[in-house]
Formats: C-alpha cells, structure tokens, sequence
C-alpha cells in the first residue's frame, strides 16, 4: 500500500538534499522516489547523506516534465506555505497522511514538494487537489526541503502503522483523464465560443481550479465527458445547418 | 516556556547536521541549544545549513561534558532505537512531546542526541530519566541525527500549539541535585560497607538506573538525602564507639 505512495520533487538544486529525502522516506516505508529536472544527478553527495537508502536513488525516476511524473495518480498534493493566494482546501501534515494513506489503498498518490528557494510555481500547484502545509513556528516557518519531506513521511507512517485514515471507496479519475477531460472541455468551450481567441484570459486556470478543487469521481468525470460530447454534437449539428443555411442562400442567389 | 526546552548534541562529526540541528529547531520555535565537545564549529556548512536559523548557532553553548550540559536540567531524556537493554521507560516522540511541554512550564528540559554512527553511550543513558523512540520502517529505522531533531521538535510545537501536553505539578530536583544525591549515597554506602573495595562491581550504575528510573520528586530527594545522614551518624557514632572500645582495651592491656 506504502508502494502507491510517491515524492515528486521538483528542480531541487541541492544534490544532498536528494539524498536526504530517500532516507527520509525510506525510514519512513516509503519508496517511489520521482525526480522533475533535478540540478545534478546521480551526484556523490546524494549517495553520501542517503546512507542505507541507496536503493532508492537507483530506483528514482527522472523525468522532465510535472505531468510525466503524476499522469498515472488520482490524488495529487502539493506543498504549500500556509495562506497562498491559490486557494485548494488545505490539510496540516497529520490531516494529509490520513487523506494519503486512505486513498492509496486505491490508487496512486503523488506529494510534490518544490524548489528549495521558491517552492512550487502556480502552474504545479493547479495541476494538485490539495494543498498539505507543516505546522511551524510563524517567524520562521521555512523548513528546509528533506526535513518537510521526513516529516510528511512520518505522519504517513504514523497513520498507516496505527491504521488511522480517512476512508473513501469511491474511485477517482487518474491525473492523465483529467488532463483529457481538459483538453475536450476547451475545444468545446472554443466551439460554443465561451473562448473566443481575443480575450481567451485565464478562463481554462480557473475552470481548472474549480475540477481540481471538486474532484469529480470517476462515475462523474465520464458524466462531464458526456456532457462535453452532447455539447460536440449540439456544436456540429448547428454547423451543418449554418452551411445548409448558407448553400441555401447561395442556391437562392444563383 | 519553549526556551525551557534545550536540544543536547553530543560529538557531533557533519557540522552540516548541527546547522540543520538549528533550522529545525527554529521551525519549531525552539532555541536552546547546546554542543557537548562537537568535532568542528563553529563552521561555515554549520552555517549553510542553518539558513534563516544562525542566530541559534551564535548563541549554541559549547561545553566539554554531558554533565555540564543537564545541571540545571529537572528532566532528562534520550533519544535511542527501541529495545535498547538498559532499560528506562520510553517513549515515542508524540508522547515524549506531551511530557516535555507539561515539564517545561516548571522547570528545564533537556533532549539528547548521540553520535551520528553510534547514538549515545550507555553511561550517557544512565543520565537520562526517559528514552524517546521515533516509530519508524523496522527495516531500516536509523534516521539522520538532524532529521530525528526535526521530527521530535515538530511533536513539540505541536503539543505546544495545541496545548496537548501531560500536566506535573510536583516538582522535580535537577540533575545536579540528583548527582549530589549519587555522591552522598555512594559514600553512606561505603561507610555501612554495603560497597567495599574489593567487589565494587556495578552497584552505582544500577543504583543509578533505578533512581533515575523512578524519578524521585524534589520533597522525596531531601527525604532520601535525610536517610542518607542519619546512616552517616549512625556510622559516624559506631566509629566512635569502636574508638572507645579499642581504648578501653588497650587501656586494659596496660
């Protein structure tokens, strides 16, 4: 079950940092370790602060890109300073390892954590359903990126050691459906005009923010899909009379 | 009341980790920290690591011995893998929180830390009143010293936040007054040859477990210490007695 459970982390320039977050994980049962455009790796200094958790390192993925690393999860948990201005429903460290480990016996989960400097950009933390912050000390609430990392992995070991979680049967739709699901929203709302090319503004940012924020359920995803294609058929039909309509007119003048 | 709590490292080898020692502890709101003889600082990794944290560095007070570090300390407690055979009573790190922030509102509190490779030695232990454990995979439990202050700092700002802690009103002598008591009674103990030279064997160390073990409380301290002297009259009045006698009977002798 603790296999279902993935760090994602994002750009990390420090090498040691790396290596420090495998321990943390391993000490803590976990070991999908996924690596967005890390700054060097393999490193020496990875291998060094990681100790007796060098097989995660060997079996880290690296990719290059955010979606590659969470298309196959159905819930997705960003890291977060308390108080963004980007309002997904937030949990403390201890409310997420139960959400985590209730819906990992379902499906995969994925926590990002993001740039020691500037943490997760706005366009990674659209693509998350919650936020997850630690509870710390407000005048210095900075924790270095392994140690928020041990700390997220504990209360996940916390949680599944004493089987305290929050239980959810329904299933979920994976990252890679929703992005989907996207794509065919916009082509619609193209095709309604809802998005006309002039002023497109952040309609899809916020449109996604609402998806992510509700997670539909799979059953209702495939409803939402459904809708979009009625919508398709509506948009086509209207075309082919628009062109009736128009050969008619043409018909007419000859 | 959180400066009543002090993170105690002992020979510590990374300076990097008493930096990250720093950090976590500022995160938490803790900022008391003392070194027991670490192999280099100060240092600039110690400082690297430490980020936003230095000013704990600046004030960290360095000292030769463990004794000097918990004088003034009226709870004690060690960090240690479960099942050690010197056998305090322990517990996990959400626990050990809860009785530390109760103490802390009377008296002074010191957490060690050992060794990066080997912990704490056992005549470290002997000087602790509570083992703390951080609940971990069994198959690789070993966590990087830093990592383990992050972990047991964050279960302390929690109960500190929460007001979730073990509430203690007796008052508890401090370590030096329990190390006199060690003193007295090592010396009472010789007098009525409970201990005698040739076959010293571990008699104080086990003495020493058990009354850090049961925690005398300050007004039961001066009443042991009260025992203590009358056995030191009692003695004392024997030796004269035997004095007399011996006179008596070399006076018989003449």
């Amino acid at each position: 079950m603790l296999d279902n459970i993935r760090i994602v982390l994002i750009n990390t320039f420090h090498p040691g940092n790396i290596g420090a977050a495998a321990r943390a994980m391993k000490n803590m049962g976990l070991s999908q370790l996924y690596l967005v455009e890390p700054r060097v790796f393999p490193d020496e200094e990875a291998d060094a602060r990681a100790a007796g958790a060098k097989d995660l390192l060997d079996s880290a993925v690296v990719v290059s890109t955010l979606d590659e690393a969470i298309a196959d999860c159905q819930l997705v948990i960003g890291t977060s300073a308390r108080n963004r201005t980007f309002d997904l429903p937030i949990f403390d460290a201890h409310d997420c390892a139960r959400k985590v480990v209730g819906e990992a016996e379902h499906g995969k989960v994925a926590i990002i954590f993001g740039r020691e400097t500037m943490g997760l950009h706005n366009a990674e933390l659209q693509r998350c359903n919650y936020h997850v912050y630690i509870p710390a000390n407000p005048e210095y609430p900075v924790l270095n990126v392994s140690a928020a990392i041990q700390l997220v992995c504990y209360e996940i070991w916390q949680a599944h050691s004493k089987q305290d979680f929050i239980k959810r049967d329904e299933p979920y739709p994976l990252t890679r459906d929703m992005e989907r699901f996207y794509v065919h929203l916009e082509s619609a709302l193209r095709k309604t005009h809802f998005i006309i090319p002039q002023h497109e503004g952040k309609v899809m940012d916020k449109l996604r923010r609402y998806f992510n924020r509700s997670r539909p359920e799979r059953t209702e995803l495939n409803m939402l899909r459904g809708i979009l294609t009625s919508i398709d058929e509506t948009t086509s039909q209207l075309a082919d009379k628009q062109e009736t309509i128009q050969s008619q007119d043409k018909g007419s003048d000859q």
